[in-house]
Protein backbone atom coordinates (compact mmCIF):
# COMPACT_ATOMS: atom_id res chain seq x y z
CA UNK A 1 0.00 0.00 0.00
CA UNK A 2 2.67 2.45 0.71
CA UNK A 3 4.43 1.57 -2.09
CA UNK A 4 1.60 2.17 -4.38
CA UNK A 5 1.08 5.61 -3.05
CA UNK A 6 4.64 6.39 -3.36
CA UNK A 7 4.68 5.24 -6.93
CA UNK A 8 1.30 7.40 -7.31
CA UNK A 9 3.18 10.39 -5.57
CA UNK A 10 6.27 9.86 -8.36
CA UNK A 11 4.08 9.63 -11.28
CA UNK A 12 1.93 12.86 -10.20
CA UNK A 13 5.41 14.60 -9.75
CA UNK A 14 6.49 13.69 -13.24
CA UNK A 15 2.64 15.40 -14.56
CA UNK A 16 3.57 18.39 -12.79
CA UNK A 17 6.85 18.72 -14.69
CA UNK A 18 4.94 17.53 -17.86
CA UNK A 19 2.91 21.09 -17.30
CA UNK A 20 6.11 22.44 -16.56
CA UNK A 21 7.59 22.07 -20.01
CA UNK A 22 3.99 22.23 -21.85
CA UNK A 23 3.72 25.78 -20.73
CA UNK A 24 7.47 26.82 -21.65
CA UNK A 25 6.67 25.56 -24.87
CA UNK A 26 3.03 27.74 -25.27
CA UNK A 27 5.61 30.94 -24.01
CA UNK A 28 7.91 30.21 -26.50
CA UNK A 29 5.15 29.96 -29.51
CA UNK A 30 2.96 32.56 -28.02
CA UNK A 31 6.10 35.22 -28.35
CA UNK A 32 7.32 34.09 -31.82
CA UNK A 33 3.34 34.45 -32.97
CA UNK A 34 3.51 37.76 -31.07
CA UNK A 35 6.49 39.12 -33.08
CA UNK A 36 6.27 37.93 -36.17
CA UNK A 37 2.76 38.41 -36.74
CA UNK A 38 2.31 34.23 -37.47
CA UNK A 39 -0.85 33.67 -37.25
CA UNK A 40 -1.04 29.58 -37.70
CA UNK A 41 1.65 29.89 -34.77
CA UNK A 42 -0.76 32.03 -32.42
CA UNK A 43 -3.96 29.48 -33.33
CA UNK A 44 -1.66 26.08 -32.21
CA UNK A 45 -1.04 28.18 -28.84
CA UNK A 46 -4.24 28.54 -28.51
CA UNK A 47 -5.67 25.38 -29.53
CA UNK A 48 -2.77 23.43 -27.46
CA UNK A 49 -4.37 25.13 -23.97
CA UNK A 50 -7.27 22.05 -23.73
CA UNK A 51 -4.05 19.73 -23.30
CA UNK A 52 -2.42 21.28 -20.35
CA UNK A 53 -6.42 21.97 -18.77
CA UNK A 54 -6.64 18.52 -19.18
CA UNK A 55 -3.64 17.68 -17.34
CA UNK A 56 -4.61 20.31 -14.77
CA UNK A 57 -7.61 18.20 -14.39
CA UNK A 58 -6.36 14.68 -14.54
CA UNK A 59 -4.11 15.88 -11.59
CA UNK A 60 -6.62 17.23 -9.26
CA UNK A 61 -8.89 14.11 -10.17
CA UNK A 62 -6.11 11.44 -8.84
CA UNK A 63 -4.59 13.61 -6.27
CA UNK A 64 -8.21 13.81 -4.78
CA UNK A 65 -8.44 10.37 -5.31
CA UNK A 66 -5.34 9.70 -3.38
CA UNK A 67 -6.31 12.05 -0.52
CA UNK A 68 -9.55 9.85 -0.23
CA UNK A 69 -8.15 6.54 -0.92
CA UNK A 70 -4.46 6.97 1.22
CA UNK A 71 -6.13 9.48 3.83
CA UNK A 72 -2.69 10.65 3.82
CA UNK A 73 -1.43 13.05 7.08
CA UNK A 74 1.16 15.50 7.35
CA UNK A 75 3.92 15.92 5.02
CA UNK A 76 2.12 13.59 2.26
CA UNK A 77 -1.01 15.45 2.83
CA UNK A 78 0.82 18.69 2.48
CA UNK A 79 2.75 17.43 -0.58
CA UNK A 80 -0.43 16.90 -2.60
CA UNK A 81 -2.91 19.81 -1.27
CA UNK A 82 0.35 21.81 -2.26
CA UNK A 83 0.16 19.34 -5.80
CA UNK A 84 -2.81 20.61 -6.59
CA UNK A 85 -1.84 24.55 -5.69
CA UNK A 86 1.25 23.92 -8.34
CA UNK A 87 -0.97 22.62 -11.31
CA UNK A 88 -3.34 25.70 -10.36
CA UNK A 89 -0.41 27.98 -11.12
CA UNK A 90 0.61 26.04 -13.98
CA UNK A 91 -2.75 26.27 -15.35
CA UNK A 92 -2.63 29.45 -15.34
CA UNK A 93 0.82 30.27 -16.99
CA UNK A 94 -0.56 27.73 -20.16
CA UNK A 95 -3.66 30.58 -20.24
CA UNK A 96 -1.22 32.97 -20.09
CA UNK A 97 0.78 32.42 -23.27
CA UNK A 98 -2.80 32.18 -24.66
CA UNK A 99 -3.35 35.70 -23.86
CA UNK A 100 -0.50 36.65 -25.64
CA UNK A 101 -1.21 34.34 -28.67
CA UNK A 102 -4.92 36.04 -28.55
CA UNK A 103 -3.51 39.46 -28.99
CA UNK A 104 -0.86 38.23 -32.01
CA UNK A 105 -4.12 36.94 -33.35
CA UNK A 106 -6.41 40.15 -32.38
CA UNK A 107 -3.70 42.08 -34.39
CA UNK A 108 -2.85 39.85 -37.37
CA UNK A 109 -1.72 40.68 -40.14
CA UNK A 110 -0.20 43.69 -37.76
CA UNK A 111 2.69 43.46 -35.95
CA UNK A 112 1.83 43.90 -31.94
CA UNK A 113 5.56 44.81 -31.15
CA UNK A 114 7.58 47.89 -32.74
CA UNK A 115 11.40 47.15 -33.50
CA UNK A 116 12.30 49.11 -30.53
CA UNK A 117 10.44 46.84 -28.21
CA UNK A 118 11.77 44.02 -29.93
CA UNK A 119 14.43 43.36 -27.57
CA UNK A 120 12.86 43.67 -24.82
CA UNK A 121 9.89 41.07 -25.21
CA UNK A 122 12.36 38.35 -26.80
CA UNK A 123 14.43 38.76 -23.19
CA UNK A 124 11.37 38.90 -21.19
CA UNK A 125 10.12 35.70 -23.18
CA UNK A 126 13.51 34.02 -22.54
CA UNK A 127 13.69 34.89 -18.58
CA UNK A 128 9.56 33.33 -18.63
CA UNK A 129 10.48 29.90 -20.66
CA UNK A 130 13.82 29.82 -18.48
CA UNK A 131 11.43 30.08 -15.36
CA UNK A 132 8.88 27.18 -16.38
CA UNK A 133 11.93 24.57 -16.99
CA UNK A 134 13.55 25.76 -13.74
CA UNK A 135 10.10 25.22 -11.62
CA UNK A 136 9.49 21.97 -13.47
CA UNK A 137 13.62 21.25 -11.92
CA UNK A 138 12.80 22.60 -8.19
CA UNK A 139 9.52 20.01 -8.10
CA UNK A 140 11.45 17.14 -10.00
CA UNK A 141 14.74 17.66 -7.53
CA UNK A 142 13.27 19.35 -4.73
CA UNK A 143 16.56 22.18 -5.33
CA UNK A 144 16.18 24.94 -2.88
CA UNK A 145 19.10 26.59 -4.24
CA UNK A 146 17.55 26.89 -7.61
CA UNK A 147 14.10 28.05 -6.23
CA UNK A 148 16.45 31.20 -4.28
CA UNK A 149 18.02 31.60 -7.87
CA UNK A 150 14.55 32.10 -9.55
CA UNK A 151 13.63 34.66 -7.63
CA UNK A 152 16.69 36.69 -9.16
CA UNK A 153 15.54 35.90 -12.54
CA UNK A 154 11.98 37.21 -11.72
CA UNK A 155 13.91 40.37 -10.80
CA UNK A 156 14.94 40.49 -14.22
CA UNK A 157 11.93 40.30 -15.24
CA UNK A 158 10.55 43.08 -13.38
CA UNK A 159 13.66 44.92 -15.17
CA UNK A 160 12.77 44.22 -18.46
CA UNK A 161 8.56 45.20 -17.43
CA UNK A 162 10.01 48.63 -16.35
CA UNK A 163 12.48 48.97 -19.24
CA UNK A 164 9.27 48.45 -21.22
CA UNK A 165 7.55 51.27 -19.69
CA UNK A 166 10.63 53.42 -20.50
CA UNK A 167 10.42 52.77 -24.00
CA UNK A 168 6.48 53.35 -24.17
CA UNK A 169 6.89 57.03 -22.08
CA UNK A 170 9.73 58.03 -24.05
CA UNK A 171 9.21 61.55 -25.59
CA UNK A 172 9.74 59.92 -29.23
CA UNK A 173 7.25 56.97 -28.86
CA UNK A 174 5.64 56.79 -32.03
CA UNK A 175 3.31 53.95 -31.95
CA UNK A 176 0.18 55.73 -30.62
CA UNK A 177 -2.54 54.60 -27.90
CA UNK A 178 -3.33 51.54 -29.46
CA UNK A 179 -0.07 49.33 -29.58
CA UNK A 180 1.10 51.14 -25.87
CA UNK A 181 -2.16 49.35 -24.55
CA UNK A 182 -1.49 46.06 -26.50
CA UNK A 183 1.80 46.21 -25.25
CA UNK A 184 1.25 47.02 -21.72
CA UNK A 185 -0.93 43.80 -21.63
CA UNK A 186 1.47 41.96 -23.29
CA UNK A 187 3.94 43.10 -20.42
CA UNK A 188 1.67 42.34 -17.33
CA UNK A 189 0.86 38.44 -18.81
CA UNK A 190 4.97 38.13 -19.43
CA UNK A 191 5.55 39.10 -15.83
CA UNK A 192 2.36 37.20 -14.41
CA UNK A 193 3.81 34.05 -16.09
CA UNK A 194 6.93 34.54 -13.93
CA UNK A 195 5.31 35.03 -10.80
CA UNK A 196 3.01 32.11 -10.93
CA UNK A 197 6.51 29.84 -12.19
CA UNK A 198 8.17 31.54 -8.68
CA UNK A 199 4.89 30.92 -6.88
CA UNK A 200 5.53 27.11 -7.80
CA UNK A 201 8.91 27.24 -7.00
CA UNK A 202 8.37 28.55 -3.50
CA UNK A 203 5.69 25.85 -2.81
CA UNK A 204 8.46 23.43 -3.21
CA UNK A 205 11.01 25.35 -0.99
CA UNK A 206 7.66 25.05 1.53
CA UNK A 207 7.23 21.63 1.62
CA UNK A 208 11.09 21.50 1.72
CA UNK A 209 11.79 23.68 4.45
CA UNK A 210 8.66 24.65 6.02
CA UNK A 211 8.87 27.49 5.66
CA UNK A 212 6.83 30.01 3.11
CA UNK A 213 7.64 33.34 2.59
CA UNK A 214 4.44 34.95 3.36
CA UNK A 215 5.42 38.31 2.39
CA UNK A 216 7.01 37.47 -0.82
CA UNK A 217 3.96 35.11 -1.36
CA UNK A 218 1.66 37.95 -1.01
CA UNK A 219 3.45 39.52 -4.34
CA UNK A 220 2.59 37.01 -6.61
CA UNK B 1 -17.24 13.76 16.28
CA UNK B 2 -19.32 14.33 12.88
CA UNK B 3 -21.32 17.13 14.75
CA UNK B 4 -17.59 18.56 15.37
CA UNK B 5 -16.68 18.55 11.59
CA UNK B 6 -20.34 20.05 10.66
CA UNK B 7 -19.24 22.81 13.14
CA UNK B 8 -15.77 22.95 11.65
CA UNK B 9 -17.31 23.16 8.32
CA UNK B 10 -19.64 25.51 8.78
CA UNK B 11 -17.12 27.88 10.90
CA UNK B 12 -14.89 27.83 7.53
CA UNK B 13 -17.87 28.79 5.20
CA UNK B 14 -18.16 31.75 7.24
CA UNK B 15 -14.53 32.56 7.13
CA UNK B 16 -14.65 32.37 3.37
CA UNK B 17 -17.91 35.41 3.46
CA UNK B 18 -16.09 37.19 5.71
CA UNK B 19 -13.00 36.90 3.10
CA UNK B 20 -15.71 38.55 0.70
CA UNK B 21 -17.11 40.85 2.47
CA UNK B 22 -13.36 42.31 3.42
CA UNK B 23 -12.20 42.31 -0.41
CA UNK B 24 -15.77 43.63 -1.72
CA UNK B 25 -14.61 46.67 0.95
CA UNK B 26 -11.16 46.98 -0.07
CA UNK B 27 -12.45 47.32 -3.53
CA UNK B 28 -14.50 49.97 -2.80
CA UNK B 29 -11.85 51.92 -1.14
CA UNK B 30 -9.71 51.16 -4.03
CA UNK B 31 -11.68 52.90 -6.15
CA UNK B 32 -12.23 55.82 -4.33
CA UNK B 33 -8.66 56.07 -3.43
CA UNK B 34 -7.77 56.18 -7.47
CA UNK B 35 -10.55 58.36 -8.36
CA UNK B 36 -10.26 61.19 -5.96
CA UNK B 37 -6.36 60.63 -5.82
CA UNK B 38 -6.34 60.35 -1.63
CA UNK B 39 -3.37 58.77 -0.65
CA UNK B 40 -4.45 58.18 3.41
CA UNK B 41 -7.14 56.05 1.85
CA UNK B 42 -4.70 54.11 -0.31
CA UNK B 43 -2.24 53.19 2.17
CA UNK B 44 -5.23 51.72 4.26
CA UNK B 45 -6.00 49.37 1.57
CA UNK B 46 -2.35 48.21 0.97
CA UNK B 47 -2.08 48.04 4.42
CA UNK B 48 -5.29 46.14 5.33
CA UNK B 49 -3.65 43.41 2.65
CA UNK B 50 -2.17 41.52 5.61
CA UNK B 51 -5.46 40.87 7.10
CA UNK B 52 -6.85 39.10 4.67
CA UNK B 53 -3.79 36.81 3.72
CA UNK B 54 -3.85 36.01 7.29
CA UNK B 55 -7.44 34.99 6.88
CA UNK B 56 -6.59 32.99 3.67
CA UNK B 57 -3.62 31.57 5.97
CA UNK B 58 -5.90 30.68 8.67
CA UNK B 59 -8.56 29.39 6.38
CA UNK B 60 -6.00 27.19 4.59
CA UNK B 61 -4.37 25.54 8.18
CA UNK B 62 -7.82 24.86 9.68
CA UNK B 63 -9.28 23.30 6.06
CA UNK B 64 -6.15 20.84 5.52
CA UNK B 65 -5.84 20.17 9.48
CA UNK B 66 -9.55 19.03 8.99
CA UNK B 67 -8.54 16.65 6.25
CA UNK B 68 -5.45 15.03 8.26
CA UNK B 69 -7.59 14.38 11.45
CA UNK B 70 -10.97 13.76 9.91
CA UNK B 71 -10.14 12.06 6.74
CA UNK B 72 -13.37 12.78 4.94
CA UNK B 73 -13.77 11.37 2.00
CA UNK B 74 -16.25 11.75 -1.27
CA UNK B 75 -18.11 15.39 -1.08
CA UNK B 76 -16.89 16.04 2.18
CA UNK B 77 -13.18 16.35 0.53
CA UNK B 78 -14.39 17.97 -2.35
CA UNK B 79 -15.73 20.45 0.23
CA UNK B 80 -13.05 21.39 1.70
CA UNK B 81 -10.40 20.88 -1.65
CA UNK B 82 -12.79 23.40 -2.91
CA UNK B 83 -12.51 25.92 0.02
CA UNK B 84 -8.86 26.37 -0.38
CA UNK B 85 -9.31 27.44 -4.14
CA UNK B 86 -11.60 30.04 -3.13
CA UNK B 87 -9.61 30.78 -0.38
CA UNK B 88 -6.86 31.93 -2.76
CA UNK B 89 -9.61 33.53 -5.08
CA UNK B 90 -10.33 35.82 -2.84
CA UNK B 91 -6.99 36.09 -1.40
CA UNK B 92 -6.16 37.52 -5.58
CA UNK B 93 -8.79 39.49 -5.30
CA UNK B 94 -7.36 41.49 -1.95
CA UNK B 95 -4.04 41.80 -4.26
CA UNK B 96 -6.06 42.88 -6.81
CA UNK B 97 -7.57 45.64 -5.01
CA UNK B 98 -4.04 46.45 -3.64
CA UNK B 99 -2.54 46.65 -6.93
CA UNK B 100 -5.23 49.02 -7.53
CA UNK B 101 -4.62 51.49 -4.33
CA UNK B 102 -0.77 50.85 -5.67
CA UNK B 103 -1.52 52.77 -8.58
CA UNK B 104 -3.38 55.71 -6.86
CA UNK B 105 -0.49 56.21 -4.53
CA UNK B 106 2.25 55.79 -6.72
CA UNK B 107 0.79 59.10 -9.20
CA UNK B 108 -0.43 60.68 -6.17
CA UNK B 109 -0.89 63.66 -6.72
CA UNK B 110 -2.05 63.26 -9.92
CA UNK B 111 -5.54 61.52 -10.47
CA UNK B 112 -5.13 58.70 -12.34
CA UNK B 113 -8.27 58.44 -14.50
CA UNK B 114 -9.18 61.27 -16.60
CA UNK B 115 -12.78 62.81 -16.32
CA UNK B 116 -14.46 61.29 -19.22
CA UNK B 117 -13.39 57.79 -17.95
CA UNK B 118 -14.46 57.84 -14.23
CA UNK B 119 -18.25 56.86 -14.96
CA UNK B 120 -17.01 53.67 -16.54
CA UNK B 121 -14.38 53.04 -13.98
CA UNK B 122 -16.86 53.55 -11.33
CA UNK B 123 -19.36 51.31 -12.72
CA UNK B 124 -16.73 48.35 -13.16
CA UNK B 125 -16.14 49.27 -9.26
CA UNK B 126 -19.82 48.80 -8.52
CA UNK B 127 -20.08 45.47 -10.68
CA UNK B 128 -16.58 44.06 -8.66
CA UNK B 129 -18.20 44.73 -5.75
CA UNK B 130 -21.54 43.50 -6.32
CA UNK B 131 -19.81 39.98 -7.21
CA UNK B 132 -17.73 40.15 -4.19
CA UNK B 133 -20.70 40.29 -2.70
CA UNK B 134 -23.14 38.37 -4.23
CA UNK B 135 -20.23 35.43 -4.32
CA UNK B 136 -20.76 35.85 -0.24
CA UNK B 137 -23.96 34.87 -0.68
CA UNK B 138 -23.76 31.85 -2.94
CA UNK B 139 -20.65 30.68 -0.96
CA UNK B 140 -23.35 30.91 2.28
CA UNK B 141 -26.67 29.76 0.36
CA UNK B 142 -25.27 27.61 -2.16
CA UNK B 143 -27.21 29.20 -4.09
CA UNK B 144 -26.55 28.40 -7.53
CA UNK B 145 -29.16 30.67 -9.12
CA UNK B 146 -27.51 33.55 -8.08
CA UNK B 147 -24.60 31.84 -8.89
CA UNK B 148 -25.40 31.72 -12.99
CA UNK B 149 -26.89 35.30 -12.55
CA UNK B 150 -22.86 36.12 -11.52
CA UNK B 151 -21.86 34.90 -15.33
CA UNK B 152 -24.27 37.56 -16.39
CA UNK B 153 -22.79 40.59 -13.99
CA UNK B 154 -19.47 39.45 -15.64
CA UNK B 155 -20.61 40.15 -18.72
CA UNK B 156 -21.42 43.58 -18.17
CA UNK B 157 -17.76 43.92 -16.43
CA UNK B 158 -16.32 43.25 -20.38
CA UNK B 159 -18.93 45.50 -21.77
CA UNK B 160 -17.43 47.88 -19.64
CA UNK B 161 -13.60 46.78 -20.09
CA UNK B 162 -14.54 46.93 -23.79
CA UNK B 163 -15.41 50.58 -22.95
CA UNK B 164 -12.80 52.07 -21.93
CA UNK B 165 -10.40 50.62 -24.75
CA UNK B 166 -13.20 52.47 -26.91
CA UNK B 167 -12.87 56.07 -24.77
CA UNK B 168 -8.66 55.63 -24.82
CA UNK B 169 -8.45 54.43 -28.75
CA UNK B 170 -10.70 57.52 -29.92
CA UNK B 171 -9.22 59.86 -31.69
CA UNK B 172 -9.53 62.47 -29.39
CA UNK B 173 -7.76 61.01 -26.36
CA UNK B 174 -5.72 63.69 -25.08
CA UNK B 175 -4.25 62.46 -21.94
CA UNK B 176 -0.95 60.82 -23.57
CA UNK B 177 0.28 57.16 -23.13
CA UNK B 178 1.40 57.53 -19.46
CA UNK B 179 -2.55 57.72 -18.26
CA UNK B 180 -3.04 55.13 -21.14
CA UNK B 181 -1.10 52.45 -19.99
CA UNK B 182 -2.23 52.96 -16.00
CA UNK B 183 -5.77 52.84 -17.22
CA UNK B 184 -4.92 49.48 -19.23
CA UNK B 185 -3.24 47.88 -15.94
CA UNK B 186 -6.43 49.19 -13.93
CA UNK B 187 -8.85 48.08 -16.48
CA UNK B 188 -6.78 44.56 -16.21
CA UNK B 189 -7.30 44.32 -12.52
CA UNK B 190 -11.12 45.16 -11.97
CA UNK B 191 -11.57 42.50 -15.05
CA UNK B 192 -9.54 39.94 -13.22
CA UNK B 193 -11.20 40.54 -9.56
CA UNK B 194 -14.24 39.80 -11.55
CA UNK B 195 -12.75 36.57 -13.05
CA UNK B 196 -11.83 35.69 -9.68
CA UNK B 197 -15.45 36.11 -8.35
CA UNK B 198 -17.08 34.19 -10.81
CA UNK B 199 -14.45 31.40 -10.51
CA UNK B 200 -15.95 31.47 -6.84
CA UNK B 201 -19.16 30.95 -7.38
CA UNK B 202 -18.41 27.89 -10.42
CA UNK B 203 -16.98 26.07 -7.62
CA UNK B 204 -19.84 26.35 -5.71
CA UNK B 205 -21.71 25.21 -8.30
CA UNK B 206 -19.61 22.28 -8.91
CA UNK B 207 -19.90 21.22 -5.56
CA UNK B 208 -23.72 21.42 -5.69
CA UNK B 209 -24.24 19.91 -8.97
CA UNK B 210 -21.31 17.79 -9.30
CA UNK B 211 -20.79 19.79 -12.86
CA UNK B 212 -18.05 22.26 -13.43
CA UNK B 213 -17.72 24.30 -16.91
CA UNK B 214 -14.35 23.62 -17.73
CA UNK B 215 -14.36 25.73 -20.45
CA UNK B 216 -15.90 28.69 -19.14
CA UNK B 217 -13.08 28.09 -16.13
CA UNK B 218 -10.14 27.81 -18.58
CA UNK B 219 -11.20 31.76 -19.31
CA UNK B 220 -10.55 32.80 -15.47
Amino acid sequence: MREAFREELTALTERLVEMTRFVGTAMDKATQALLQADLPLAESVISADDAVNRLQHEFDQRAIGLIARQQPVATDLRTLVTGLRMAADLERMGDLAVHLAKVARLKYPSRVVPEELRDTIGAMSRVAQDLAAKAGQVIQERDVELAIQMERDDDEMDRLHRTLFQLMLAKDWSHGIETAVDVTLCGRYYERFADHAVSVARRVVYLVTGEYDATAAGAV
